[in-house]
């Protein structure tokens, strides 16, 4: 029974189509949105707009740009001998936040898991293989796919093609992380935490 | 250090102006609008765009709408005697859901509220006031006002002004909500509860 102009009706039920956004909230922002300025609705519009229509992936490292090849590669400052090998751009930004890593990137967009029928061919791997095969200038990948069964077998499988290049293949450490106590550690976080122990 | 191109920033920061998104939620909305479908995001621009452009308020009742006057009014079913009066278009969808209302509404869009400088000239009462006197079949109304401070004030201010002219002005019933403990309500709801209760 409950009747909704048909333009409501819709903006509710394509902002319920966003994750993590049920019927409730998406009702929720349709009248917070109905009830902003014009001018600040119709921003939010053309920057979905802009957004896809102006980003793409970096030529060279496949991070998202607006640019045929993205800042991050650009910048002459950056040490072109590392390149870290994540799963998806906001690990690019995770990365960068830390303020610890001066190399460049690759973003493979996925990680490989037979589960879900997603080979190697389906993320941007071979396009690593051959920047790898065209720069001699790098020394060092750092695997910083994530800590999950799939992101591991992925950074296993890159270090099986990349090794035998002698390129060091390098992983993020798997620990306890910064804050937690060893009562609420997950058995395996803990095993790896002993596994990799540092001498001080 | 977190560079993102420009128009995923300004998507970000578009996003992050909706209530109860954060920067966190609105990068991985972001992210995951430009993965979706080129179609599927225009779509979501556009109902945002025709959202905006069409939908006013009804020209009776001060419910959205994108006619002149909106389909609840227009409705010859409804019984034109009773008005509920609620402070917004979701509580109108609300009352419609109980399936147990079938007069009229009038949106007030809001509460007096003395504290935030909300006078009675700020929401839609006058033509509230002005529907009253041009419509004589209406001998009731409902103030459904939310059963807030600003509400409850809101509901006596216009009983006090409606009553003189003969026409019933009752208020939703205040009390435990169904499924509800008594040991988990909070004393002012019991309180009403009991004042409130019904001869069986």
């Amino acid at each position: 029974m409950a009747r909704y102009a048909s333009s409501i009706n819709k903006l509710i039920s394509n902002l319920a189509g966003l994750p993590g956004i049920g019927t409730k909230t998406a009702q929720r922002l349709a009248f917070y949105i109905l009830n902003m300025e014009k001018d600040k609705a119709l921003d939010l519009a053309q920057a979905i707009m802009d957004a896809k229509e102006k980003i793409r992936l970096c030529e060279v490292c496949c991070n998202l740009t607006d640019q045929d090849v993205c800042e991050i590669c650009l910048d002459e400052e950056r040490d072109r001998s590392v390149i870290c090998v994540v799963e998806s751009p906001s690990d690019v930004i995770a990365m960068e936040k830390t303020r610890e890593y001066r190399g460049l990137y690759h973003v493979l967009h996925g990680a490989i898991s037979p589960m879900e029928g997603i080979t190697p061919e389906d993320i941007h791997l071979r396009d690593l293989l051959i920047r790898l095969q065209q720069h001699e200038e790098i020394k060092e990948i750092i695997l910083a796919n994530n800590a999950t069964v799939e992101g591991e077998a992925t950074a296993n499988y890159i270090a099986k093609l990349v090794k035998p290049s002698g390129i060091v293949c390098s992983r993020l450490a798997s620990g306890i992380p910064f804050g937690s106590n060893l009562e609420y550690t997950d058995e395996v976080t803990l095993g790896r935490a002993i596994e990799g122990r540092i001498i001080l």
